[in-house]
């Protein structure tokens, strides 16, 4: 039985414009949240309080937050990677942080310069002060599903790292398929040796679709019991036509198949593909949705054959 | 329980040049079947026997069948409209044929300007010569999911029409999704209603990637018993980039899935690719398959965060 409901966490602001090479301004992304506000979301990851050094797209992320319109019965949060990051996020009024860890050593440490051990203990920290200050923290788990560098990532290890993200008090754990190589047979049975230890509604999926296998990974978690799902407007943060694309599943495609399947969202998908319009002609190309494409393209209705 | 092994029919030099806007050389059109058959296709749909004026991309199929290499255990069909086109492919020493039939009344006069009475009458002769003669015959039902001009068709009119068609004599009736428009529940209510009719190895799903959601119809119908499955090599035949773009399912797409679920197709993915590679710089575009597009510019492996 699938569930009747979903929770979408919208991601494009950060996870989606953090991964396009040109700037965006600060009020068209603060039009940009309160677009896909408006077209019911209700968790919407806004910003990161990274580096600017490293990344400058997010630089910015103060003044996004300082200018976007909340809505009551929305969750706003901001990606933060230690505690300076925290400090930021409460100075930006900020309800809700999301941290990162990976399923390998090796990504770790080439994504944020520790080992997994240490990233746990500083998020330990982290954690402490969000929760002590009233704050929701969610965790990504970045390569559960496969790692660039190390390849296969065992499922033990994706469930004791879910359940130690668990101790430290997040709400929430995104298992994530960074590079785009889950397949559903193995979403199902990670899911299932997470399950174990961790409960279901604890867990969330964030697929990318670099291989275009993110909507059948989303139905194999719907079938294993997931009912909160990462996806970012119109595929925003991944181009398949442009080299190196790490290719978000677009919120436009998650939305046209789950209420295909007759699961509730609360977002209209119209209002999201004119949210994704307007953030189209100022990333400077395409955007890879392919419902967006449909949308904003229909294709002629005359076609001889099958 | 998924099937431990399934036909895949690769339509790229038929479905997929047909809806190309440039033309491509016999020669370049043989290398690209025999590099499809090298990749261990059994079988390809390599030609149609229709008007030149409506479809000129196909009219060098006679050329395309008499310079292929024939590979033993290997089906080459050609698509036939009548008997006209039946005795042309006879000519061209094809073995198998294929039919198209609709599954709304509107579609059926746009497409092939008869009823779907009439076609089905016209069809009967088709297939009565081309048993008599020895040739298999595969029909599709074309927008078996959804018509561009009537909307949802009853799934009891797709089950009706495809037990006429076994009827006929073909040996499979490919459910063709013409506008890419099913989601995988639906694909389970059809198929369900359809199986009542007609056993369910005589079915096949031919899904287009407009709404990107191929691969999760695919995997519904994996899990509805369906072993036979259509793919255009690259995704020839639809590009998302482009208005109009009808969006076959990719072959390599498709590939990497069903190995991922431990699915054998006695395809290597590898030599699809190649065949793909050479067949994108004759079409002048990238090509939409994902897959493709990873394994011919793989992302970087560095990637800050999720």
């Amino acid at each position: 039985m699938l569930p009747t409901r979903i929770q979408i966490v919208e991601v494009g602001p950060r996870d989606g414009l953090q991964n396009e090479a040109v700037s965006i301004a600060v009020a068209d992304k603060v039009t940009f949240v309160d677009g896909l506000s408006e077209a019911g979301h209700t968790a919407i990851e806004v910003a990161a309080f990274v580096s600017a050094r490293w990344v400058p797209q997010m630089a910015d992320s103060a003044e996004v937050l300082g200018g976007i319109r909340r809505r009551a019965g929305v969750r706003y949060s901001a990606l933060v990677p230690n505690l300076t990051g925290l400090r930021r996020a409460q100075e930006a009024s900020v309800g809700e942080i999301a941290i990162f860890a990976a399923a390998s050593q090796t990504f770790s440490r080439r994504n944020i310069n520790q080992s997994i051990a240490e990233s746990l203990s500083a998020y330990g920290a982290v954690c402490e002060e969000a929760l002590a200050a009233g704050m929701r923290v969610r965790a990504y788990l970045s390569v559960a599903f496969g790692c660039p560098f190390e390849g296969p990532v065992p499922s033990a290890t994706v469930a004791d790292l879910a359940a130690r993200l668990v101790d430290l008090g997040v709400y929430e754990v995104a298992l994530s398929d960074t590079i785009g190589v889950a397949h559903p047979k193995q979403v199902r049975e990670v899911l299932d040796v997470v399950a174990a230890r961790v409960a279901i509604d604890r867990i969330a999926l964030h697929m990318h679709d670099t291989r275009g296998t993110a909507l059948v990974n989303v139905y194999a978690g719907l079938q294993a019991g997931v009912t909160t799902f990462d996806a970012s407007a119109g595929g925003l943060g991944g181009c398949p036509y442009a080299p190196g694309a790490t290719g978000n599943l677009a919120t436009e495609d998650l939305l046209y198949m789950v209420h295909g399947l007759g699961i509730d969202t609360g977002v209209r998908l119209d209002a999201v593909v004119d949210a994704s319009r307007r953030m189209e002609t100022l990333v400077g190309h395409l955007l890879p949705s392919r419902v967006f494409r449909a949308a904003t393209a229909p294709p002629p209705a005359d076609a001889l054959t099958r």
